[in-house]
């Protein structure tokens, strides 16, 4: 069916263009492109077709990136080289170059598109929860995104690419799917967008990492509670395809001779390690855990002291570029190889520490004679004056708090990348004072395995990176990455005692810029055990009794939608989309009506009567009985700005903080139905008084087309005795906004995602029995601070207003930037 | 608060305990065990003892398993071994030892629990889903699954062990619940046992492969449409421990040195293939894609061909272990060394085999002239008479329809392993053509890299079984089998080509054996666009106009549910389980009331004055308008049972057939809401006549506490208008059964998994516009044949029945028993 109507909007359009351009390059054009999409699609499908170009598109940018990315990178060692004949030029050199590439970086992002400073996944988790950001999936973002990124990483600082790949993964997406509706097609459906966008967050990974497997993996733990099967096989194929090109990429560049691993790994496969190593694995994962939570709670602390320093945060929000100018300074002084940074390998590149980390060479023979050929990269290790140890613990400290400031830079950055290298560096650490420990690898039966600490290295990085962001999917991302399995239970015990150990302590890096950012996101359940507190204890009661309250409905939370109910007997009837029916109200209220009116104001009085009365009396005397009493409630957000919002001028022109309810008649045979609508929250020009008022009263009491609203007739009911875990469940399945509690048919209360989300945090902190691990008052502490919730951010605005308009940000007030500037 | 009432009911058991058996040893021992159980509850939190507590079982379960198989095997090659002075001899051992283990699992498994037979991984599908078959889940299951599968795979048949695995993961689970109620706490919860048998699944998966990432992944696209990511992680943990435990449990047995791969390979690291080899890899890809359809569709073929051969299957059905005999016989005949064996390598084991196949020597060296040293396993595959290629191809064709025809056997077993070592074989066929074809290995700027055949081998096993299972995570089972990931982007390629080939033609062969069982489980979506169907199409209108139509709701399927709705508005209040409504009208009109009434016979006039007038005129008369009347419906299954049913004892004395309607008034005040009962559904034994019946009817009138009924106030509702993409989404994500539909608040219809079902295959064969790859026919034809509706199967009654009562076998009749045949 489909295919006929695409065929005959074909030949329709055809004939048009043909008419219009009389044959001209143009029509030809559009009937060859038309043509072939039509072939491609009735092969492929147009989901696959979609998939390989992301993928492409995708691996493209990645490796054009990563080539500007060496570029950049190979230009400051160049400068930095050239000029070693001056320490002091040296310095000026090394800090200049970072210096002017973050501040481009920080003030290119600030006037394209500010939503691409940050890693992203917190926002592509939030949208794909089924909350609408906009801005942060157009075109602008994609440009700020990867020039900004291109910039950050050129710069040398401790910043990651890949929590910016899943956006930019999905920026592409966004925009493709955009592209494609123009073909026509099934790009307009939402739901088919969202599972594209699940698809594109896998992409990004993947062709960040050349790692399709883990990338898949991670991109579901990280943006995902439920998952749809359906769309883990999307994401693999878009992945495998984008990770393929960027491969062959490489091999046709003659980077590589073939298709392998980005960093990989030559342990030996006979005998990888041996079980009584398992200990040192097992230590590893547990530090990695509490490294992690420490890194977390860490740049937290660095974001919460930013925004609370009133006179520090004034000057760095006039002077913008002024906070990530310094940051580098410091950051690149501490760094100067001449200086402190030869005592933490500071001329290493990230891609050549790790490098240095995996090699599978000891560095530390100190019960052999010969001292072995250290190669460029090992050797920066190697210090006259300090010892192998003392380097790797400087540099692990030293890039610990150094990469806990740099994600905070209004840039866009990941966490990611940073974090592994830490990793690298303590699994690696451990690993060579286990060599040191044990010369001559652990005995096991007459044959010497010396012992590899690259492999405890592989193992650290995987495990702080897991801890970091709570997931588990780090393994395999590290197996894709380094081209080798052979570590897999370690690397997998390891991960896991990781996870164990920072869930318990910290949420995770993304979870707690949702939290800094304020982002509307449902919690997850984690440890806690909710079966046996019931909804009931949560819901908003919308009648205390029978009779309406109004006042408590005030309080209540309500951005998107209004409820019909049957005012008799409770029951709800259906919701409607607020934006709907103001445009209803407008339209009724409109300036042609009112023209109209003042031309047919003879007729007025007959009118009123007709309109009003007969329609009461026809059905209202003789069917008493069919006649449902409607209610629509409106009700406004309960999170008020708490500081003056600057004038938007697209805004439509209704009043925000009025609240009404109005009693519609309408007749419940379906299919004529009329309504009676009455004023609500509609605010006109205040030009006239009592005449318009009245004609207004009038107009609302007259009989409207029920049929026309779009009105959602099953909003989700709840049963007041659900308990809180199957509500979760559920809110987090359907990507509910707030649902209605019923009790045997009748409403008596409505429950939304803000309220849902209180209890859970309140019963994870008071009613959880089985919750908390025993560091856990160190969490409860650390988060505490931040959930002040009268504080209005600059994304619930966002959310709330339905155009996408950029504010200009000068207007905006100070604190609000200090949001973006987290990640 | 939980912790609170344990410590109170462990003290009031301890108090009862020692006051019954006066300081006995039995109670000190339970006092013991519930302060260790408290503390580590306390300590670790009761989810993650299960966990361990599951993973260690199961690494225990296939630890002892593999040795017994090991045994089992060994013994059969000692008695060959031993006769080889006489041919004959040899060959009865050769065929009796397998026919003797075949046939006993087969005995053993129908006697003690025929449910056992077969995979088991489409019933944890089904179950997964949201379908209750407890038969599945019973000790009797587990001992039946352990003692038959050991014998099957102990025979040298092939058979794999990987589906019943997670099957018998999934029972392990089940009781270790069951048991772990008993010291009471969350076991009793109905979704906290789902998500710990999806946990169990990837225990199976892991444990038996020692691949937990794999297992884990696998279990997810095999059982599961929608994935909690809360589960993922408690997957990983339990697959992790239990891969740990089995394989640390061959190091203390001395089998490895260390912890490894179980096929471990040592494929080159530096250069694993050229990028000009990838052309083959995708043909092994879509040649396995064929290879796996055609798979798939010989298995249901051969069991259609068993079902439908009335003479045959009289026959097979009277001797009920003489199929699994003959079958072993053929095939065990057919694999004898001395005689066919020899051109197919008959000599050695399913493990032997793969090994021989990941070796990374080449068996055809024509270039060269060395012949290179063949080891044992090798060996088997020269032939002083025969080609390596001519064996290789025997070999793929005999163990094609010998594992088809093998996993169609009443006793547990699985396809996985079968397929894959067929695959691997394929594999290994191309791989020794490109080595024949290119000795010096494809040509890249000077340096030799020969062709490595055993990296072939592992790209052709996953795709086989990646074709065959339709899942992509066969190839994360590989690295982690192997040992090595340097084929990985190989191996995606070539398993994402057998999927997309094999998803075109035929279902999975767990969606064949969820077919051929009629399992109650709706099919995945897959290629399918519904965007553009909407729900209303399928949905069975209740009320054809605003008068009930009773002809029309007789055909409807509800199973467990009735609805209630208000007759006037056609408001939808709530919905009620079948059984309950059952159990409360035999209570109503039980044999106790019925002689109460007797006895107060000469009261019944003024009573049923009072009853029945009473309240419809002290409230009728006055809350006209307050007054809904609620209408009972419940309606039959559709698929009444074409042959005859033996008579089920335990059944509810219900009449099945019946359909009735009543009228119930109800006032609407919530609190003390009564309900007014009529005759329904309920089956009276056929004593008296009028005065019976009367009674009834008047009982049936009388008002009935609405408030101790267990209503769902709130039943799934859909509007008309949800397209059936987001309905199939719904159904999936929710696990329902039904749904109502409804228009504007009022009931039109409502929608049940079979219906949706068919729905979906009808527009995959005939609405799908962009469904249908080219080779689409194939498949149609191939399922057409399986879905004949009427008949019906032992499944459909197995899940009918609430008692978990096992039948006689013996009575039913023949055809059923078929289909747990078919795997």
């Amino acid at each position: 069916i489909l295919h006929c109507k695409v065929e005959h909007a074909i030949k329709i359009y055809s004939i048009y263009t043909l008419n219009a351009c009389s044959w001209s390059c143009c029509a030809l054009f559009v009937v060859c492109a038309v043509h072939c999409q039509r072939f491609l699609m009735s092969r492929v499908g147009e989901d696959w077709i979609f998939l390989i170009l992301l993928g492409l598109v995708m691996a493209l940018v990645s490796f054009v990136m990563d080539f500007c990315i060496a570029l950049l990178l190979q230009a400051q060692k160049w400068m930095y080289g050239g000029l070693d004949s001056n320490v002091i030029l040296q310095y000026l050199a090394w800090v200049t170059y970072p210096v002017v590439l973050i501040s481009f970086s920080a003030g290119f992002t600030h006037i394209v598109a500010p939503q691409a400073a940050g890693s992203g996944i917190p926002e592509m988790k939030t949208i794909l929860r089924g909350v609408v950001l906009k801005e942060y999936l157009t075109l602008k973002t994609f440009v700020a995104k990867v020039v900004g990124l291109t910039c950050a990483l050129g710069s040398g600082l401790p910043l990651g690419k890949e929590g910016p790949f899943v956006h930019i993964a999905s920026l592409c997406a966004a925009l493709l799917c955009k592209f494609m509706s123009f073909f026509g097609g099934i790009y307009e459906n939402e739901s088919r967008n969202t599972e594209m966008l699940a698809a594109a967050c896998a992409v990004g990974v993947g062709c960040c990492f050349a790692a399709p497997i883990g990338g898949v993996l991670f991109s579901i733990e990280v943006t995902s509670t439920f998952f749809a099967v359906r769309n883990y096989w999307r994401g693999f194929f878009a992945a495998t395809f984008s990770a393929f090109i960027f491969r062959v990429l490489a091999v046709w560049n003659r980077d590589e001779e073939t298709i392998t691993a980005l960093f990989k790994t030559r342990f030996r496969l006979d005998f990888p390690f041996d079980l009584q190593e398992l200990p040192a694995f097992a230590v590893i994962g547990i530090a990695s855990g509490f490294g992690g939570a420490l890194f977390v709670y860490l740049n937290r602390l660095i974001v919460q002291f930013m925004r609370k320093q009133k006179t520090i945060n004034k000057f760095l929000m006039k002077k913008r570029l002024l906070y990530p100018a310094l940051v580098t300074l410091l950051i690149s002084t501490l760094s100067f190889p001449p200086g402190f940074g030869q005592f933490m390998a500071g001329q290493l590149t990230q891609k050549e520490t790790l490098v240095s980390f995996f090699d599978n060479r000891t560095w530390t023979k100190q019960g052999m004679t010969e001292d072995f050929n250290y190669d460029s990269h090992s050797a920066a290790w190697k210090h006259p004056q300090a010892n192998v140890f003392v380097i790797l613990v400087i540099f692990i400290v030293m890039k610990f708090w150094m990469s806990a400031l740099a994600t905070t830079l209004p840039v866009p950055c990941g966490a990611f990348m940073p974090v592994f290298v830490i990793g690298a560096a303590f699994g690696r650490l451990v690993g060579e004072s286990m060599a040191a420990w044990f010369p001559e690898g652990i005995n096991t039966d007459g044959i010497i395995y010396p012992i590899v600490p690259g492999g405890y290295a592989v193992v650290g990085a995987a495990a702080l990176s897991g801890a970091v962001t709570h997931t588990v999917s780090t393994a395999v991302i590290v197996f894709e990455l380094t081209g080798q399995i052979s570590h897999i239970l370690p690397i997998m015990i390891a991960v896991i005692l990781a996870n164990a150990v920072a869930q318990s302590l910290q949420p995770s890096i993304y979870d707690s810029i949702i939290r800094i950012k304020k982002l509307p996101y449902l919690p997850e359940l984690g440890w806690v055990v909710l079966h046996n507190i019931f909804v009931e204890s949560v819901i908003h009661f919308i009648f205390q009794d029978s009779q309406m309250n109004r006042s408590s409905k005030e309080q209540h939370l309500f951005l998107k939608h209004c409820f019909l109910w049957s005012a008799e007997s409770m029951i709800l009837l259906g919701s409607i989309e607020r934006a709907q029916l103001q445009a209803l109200l407008t339209q009724h209220l409109s300036r042609e009506r009112r023209l109209e009116f003042i031309r047919d104001r003879a007729d007025a009085e007959r009118k009123r009567v007709s309109v009003v009365s007969t329609p009461s009396s026809e059905e209202g005397g003789q069917k008493v009985n069919h006649e449902v009493r409607f209610q629509i409630s409106t009700e406004e957000s309960s999170f008020t700005p708490a500081r003056p919002i600057s004038p938007k001028p697209l805004k439509p022109a209704l009043k925000r903080t009025s609240t009404a309810e109005k009693n519609i008649e309408i007749p419940t045979s379906p299919h004529d139905s009329g309504i009676g609508l009455k004023n609500l929250l509609c605010a006109r020009p205040q030009t006239d008084a009592m005449e318009i008022e009245e004609w207004e009263e009038q107009q609302l009491d007259e009989q409207v087309n029920f049929n026309s609203w779009k009105i959602d007739p099953a909003p989700f009911q709840l049963v007041e005795r659900t308990s809180l875990h199957k509500t979760h469940t559920i809110f987090s399945l359907l990507g509910l906004d707030h649902a209605y509690v019923t009790s045997i048919g009748r409403l008596i209360g409505v429950v939304s995602l803000r309220e849902l989300r209180k209890a859970i945090e309140g019963s994870m902190t008071v009613k959880g029995v089985k919750v908390r691990p025993p560091l856990a008052s160190f969490r409860d502490s650390g988060t505490s601070g931040t959930s002040s919730e009268s504080e209005a951010t600059e994304l619930h605005k966002l959310w709330d207003r339905h155009t996408s308009i950029s504010i200009p940000r000068e207007h905006q007030p100070n604190t609000s930037d200090s949001d973006e500037k987290s990640q």
